[in-house]
């Protein structure tokens, strides 16, 4: 089982979701299987707002809705997560990270869970999933397997479901196996450290003159995934941090 | 993996919904897991035909809503079925009958369907679920495993995620495999790749000053402790080459 500290340490955000009902209905599953900490990224105020004010006429998803968060940028939302988890339609991205089902994933969340780390998962809006440059902020994407048929249609899943289905495989399993793997006495580098190295490393391929040479590889979601291999754990984070200010301190020229 | 015939074999049976959305979120979990037989018991045909008339103009649920039928008895929709599972709420029955989770309940359908039996699953009005009279047609009672907090409130899930959770159950021991996800192609990286970033690093780390400011992060098993971490793949490799191989050409004074 799912102890409730390990529950309390999941985190769902919900990436430019459109309709307050939606948002609701992602409350709602939360609610249904135990978790309790709801983040809405959104740059318009209107569905998330929206979705609080049904959420005191609503005796189900209420508690979860009315203690959820809105954010302005998602790099905000996830920045005390050491483990973040994107969920995407396969066929639907452009970003070459690898893609593992949502059983393996919810296996790695139990993991981090068990441990320290705070865990999000992400949900992009009902139109287009997570953009690239959304997933760009993820270490993990993940997908529940649908059904393909031969002339395979673009396939994408209602929101409210997606939630319930992954919460559900969250839970589905118990907790057999968890207690085998070995925690990190470490600390984790968050969310907020790996922005930190990626703008830095843009500062630093700009500084160079990487970027000019090979702007293809320079674009910053890309620069992303590149600065999410610095480290697993804060320590190393705080080294290579400092390796690139010191690559930057001697290109402008203080060295 | 359940076979095509063997997902035609499920019939999803709604009883007494009230709501045309609620009718068109099962029809689309239905298209999304690859199922295609919809029933819908309901003494009004005014739903129905409300989620019928939406189905028109939806192009993900369409097809599966447009092939749907009502029935005014659930005895006229399970006439044709061997095996008839009811899904409930836990404490919410008056009835005697053994409930089990949902994952014991898909392997008894799985086989069923593997067979030549016809599987009804039923699912009940949003208000009620499904009543003692309707649990009475069923052979099987199964539920979906929810947190259930010290104070036990009444706990009941929003119909459309019910039917994506069950349907995502019975299908996802198929996926476990995973054959339908793309697996990437793409060369790892090489001990050789790994051991170039390390004498790579060295230099920049020399050429920058960062080895004499900070000798105790710059020893040769750290920093090839560092640079396992550069690129699970051999493109990646090759892109972190070039940004060393760029800052170093800096500090040589050609850039």
């Amino acid at each position: 089982m799912l102890t409730a500290e390990a529950r309390a340490r999941l985190t769902v955000v919900l990436v430019g979701a459109r309709n307050p009902n939606n948002i609701g209905a992602a409350a709602r599953a939360m609610q249904d299987f135990g978790f309790s900490d709801l983040r809405v990224v959104n740059e318009f105020a209107a569905p998330f707002e929206a979705a609080v004010l049904e959420a005191k006429s609503a005796v189900a998803a209420g508690e979860v809705m009315r203690a959820a968060k809105r954010f302005d940028s998602l790099a905000e939302a996830v920045a005390d997560c050491t483990l973040v988890v994107g969920t995407t339609a396969v066929g639907d991205r452009q970003m070459k990270q690898a893609v593992v089902p949502v059983q393996q994933a919810g296996e790695v969340m139990r993991a981090a869970m068990a441990g320290e780390a705070r865990v999000a998962l992400l949900f992009g809006s009902e139109k287009t999933g997570l953009t690239s440059e959304q997933l760009s902020y993820c270490n993990v994407l993940t997908t529940i397997p649908m059904y393909q048929p031969e002339a395979a249609r673009h396939l994408s899943m209602n929101l409210g479901q997606a939630v319930a289905v992954c919460l559900y495989e969250l839970t589905r399993a118990g907790f057999e196996g968890a207690k085998e793997i070995p925690q990190q006495h470490e600390a984790a580098a968050s969310a907020e450290d790996r922005e930190r190295l990626t703008q830095l490393l843009l500062d630093v391929l700009h500084a160079t003159g990487y970027s000019r040479r090979f702007p293809a590889n320079a674009s910053e979601p890309l620069v992303r995934q590149l600065a999410m291999q610095l480290g697993s754990t804060h320590r190393e984070a705080m080294t290579w941090m400092g390796v690139l200010k010191q690559v930057l301190w001697r290109e402008r020229g203080e060295g």
